[in-house]
């Protein structure tokens, strides 16, 4: 790592940032795609945290990593950040608290789902499925969204994401708490994340109070936050509980069907998948299955965000050739330094 | 009314108070049920708009009554404040925030769904479903409650509610918008009412422009007013369109799979159903069908809120006789004060 760094002394540094609901991520990189320092912070996204706190969050990462590259922002020659909603009224208020927070100039945002894609292909076309905190997929010809599905948000779409498991997982323990819905190892677990008194009792009162806990609780919290209980909806699902095996099976179909909305028949991938959702073989799986119905030979990449996409897209833009070799430089030097993170 | 307020005058005096998700109304009334002074303010519901919005609904609707009643706060024998979450911690700190606020000492939450039940009936036992803003249905015996069903906010439940009606409302526009879902009239109706730049065009450029211009304006609102869509969704049913009309038979049978939760075999009724989504035939009566199914010879009143069995309570609580004769008075002077507002 240290004769990388050498290598890249004196050429041009770059900034690319990836942004996401429940995490933010920044890497330094030089022009081959040596990642030279790595940084990480909360949530940025700012249609589920506000553009306030969204900005905090890239001030946060990109300080980190330039901080551990030492380099000074003015010696950044350009900056990528992946987003969400970087095209609407609240990309453009962000843009103009990071400008302030000191951020270096020629920041642009680029697609939060594009850069995914580009963290598993070097190609220009195809299609990328993403599912963390959110979800949504688009179509990608000559480098550009050519159609999207999803990527709405909690409160609009997301579906299958990591907020969607969480909040179906909460909703199974309200049920049986409620008597509206059949008994679940759910109900005990989600009770104990939320921090919430737990009894193994079901009499009426037990489960009265354990659902004013639980209600108590949720309503404290930004509502994407519930995205934090996915893990335990697959954990109870991997147990063998219906409940939750039924959750992650609608969570796969409702992921394959925002796929399908955007495949089209003249073009034939290849399909990136990103996201800890994703990652997930109990959701990754049926959802490559229901792909190769409709492409059998279609290629299929699964990375974990969109962080060596963002650094793809900040080359290139600023002239740089990105090629295989350079995407796998990227992805092994960025490995090598979040395991020292 | 001149003459109604001369024969309480001397007599104690009651506030009382209904907090909805949408509006907040309190009334002053004589020990004899005759209601002095009416004010109104909007929503008071601690659990959706957190408790200084709530403390400041409250406020606002209480100095109303109190003023158009000619009665200072000091004057208050005893207040009634029918909420929901009242017996929880924003239960607590609301409770602090409206006696510092100089709200009358003797300050008693009450459930917000016993006051509708008690808006509809002088019995102390029955059934209670109430369906505005939120949702949710209670069993009540010696004028307690006994079992409850659901009532657990926009996050966690509200079945059938008017934020319900109205989320699923603009589901299906985004649902059309997105390529995931059928034609609905529903698409302009959400786009116009949410001050969306609307298009009669379906190319994939304007969808997009009108997805975006949904999620940038639906984002900016607290989530449970989504619930002011439901008359749309309402008048799209009513209209024949087949999306609309899913949604409100989808809503009626929420409402009434609510209910069947809290019915038991030996407790007959009388059945009181509040709210404005009730009041609407097209869910109302589906609801009491379901309903007269399993209680065939059992009572059904329909009230528009709890602010009438707010009252009921405050002069139960104090001692006061409250028959059928009383709850008239209420009523009928209640509607007169309303109808000068």
């Amino acid at each position: 790592m240290g004769a990388r760094r050498q290598d890249t002394v004196g050429a041009a540094r770059y900034l690319a940032v990836d942004v996401g609901g429940t995490s933010t991520r920044a890497v330094v990189v030089g022009a081959d795609g040596s990642a030279l320092g790595y940084g990480s912070a909360g949530s940025g996204n700012p249609t589920s945290s506000g553009s306030a706190l969204a900005a905090e969050a890239i001030v946060a990462a990109t300080a980190g990593a330039l901080q551990r590259a030492g380099v000074a922002a003015g010696q950044v020659a350009d900056t990528a950040i992946a987003i969400a909603g970087g095209d609407g009224t609240i990309g453009r208020q962000l843009h103009a608290e990071l400008l302030e927070a000191g951020l270096p100039a020629g920041l642009t945002f680029e697609p939060d789902l594009l850069a995914a894609f580009h963290s598993g292909t070097t190609a220009t076309a195809g299609y990328v499925l993403v599912a963390g905190t959110g979800a949504g997929a688009i179509r990608i010809r000559d480098d550009r969204i050519d159609g999207r599905c999803d990527g709405l948000g909690w409160l609009l779409g997301d579906a299958g994401s990591g907020f969607w498991i969480g909040h179906h997982g909460v909703l199974a323990a309200v049920a049986e708490l409620d008597g509206r819905g059949p008994p679940t190892a759910l109900t005990d677990l989600v009770l104990a994340d939320l921090g919430v008194q737990g009894t193994t009792e079901r009499t009426a009162q037990a489960r009265a109070t354990g659902l004013r806990g639980v209600v108590d609780a949720v309503y404290r919290l930004r509502p994407v936050e519930l995205a934090r209980l996915a893990p335990v909806v697959l954990h109870a699902a991997a147990a063998g509980d219906d409940v939750a095996g039924d959750i992650v099976a609608r969570a796969a179909a409702e992921l394959a069907a925002t796929l399908a909305v955007v495949l089209v028949d003249d073009l034939d991938g290849p399909l990136v998948l990103s996201g800890s959702i994703l990652s997930q073989p109990v959701i990754g799986d049926p959802v490559v299955e229901s792909y190769r119905t409709q492409r059998p030979g279609g290629d299929v990449a699964t990375v974990s965000d969109g962080l060596a996409g963002a650094a793809v897209l900040v080359l290139r833009r600023a002239g740089e050739r990105v090629d295989d070799v350079v995407l796998a430089r990227i992805h092994a030097s960025l490995a090598d330094l979040r395991a020292d993170v």
